[in-house]
């Protein structure tokens, strides 16, 4: 299992379409993929345009290739990339230690 | 419940020390604070000298005055400060939408 974290910005003033939007995608489109284990979506208290996004993959490649070379991965940009003041800026991890 | 994302650089070539230090002080000394509901430290794939450090807090107080404005932050810090590369980029999260 290997975590994807998308460190996202959005135009002010949109919090709750994007909200909605981004629980809509997630849930209809990238819960449909190949090698999902689950998503959460946070939004930062001090830059309330800042959202992060971790989406639990089996293998790096279900997301690198099974779903970022899919037409799922174009209808999850269609519906939350509008509110993208940038770039989402992605990276990928492996769990290297936690609590009990 | 409140999500404190903290984004870690290091010096290269330190990695294994780094993540036995940073498991022992989350585990004796943060995982002691008022409030602590747990932590996930996480090694970025692409990156391998960042790492996301998260810790889940009952209140963003629990982190901010409780654990930052005690003892036991200088102890942490004492155990894993001499890896940091950069001072940490540390924001405060609530979750916003998580899958079933």
């Amino acid at each position: 299992m290997i975590l994807e974290i998308a460190d996202i910005r959005i135009h002010p003033g949109q919090n709750d379409d994007f909200e909605a939007a981004i629980a809509c995608g997630a849930t209809r489109v990238i819960a449909q993929a190949q090698g999902f284990h689950g998503f959460k979506v946070n939004r930062s208290m001090e830059t309330p345009e800042r959202y992060v996004l971790q989406i639990f993959w089996a293998t790096l490649e279900d997301h690198t290739v099974g779903f970022r070379q899919s037409p799922a991965f174009t209808e999850w940009r269609s519906i939350v990339g509008p509110f993208f003041a940038a770039p989402p800026y992605v990276e990928h991890f492996e769990l290297v230690a936690q609590s009990d």
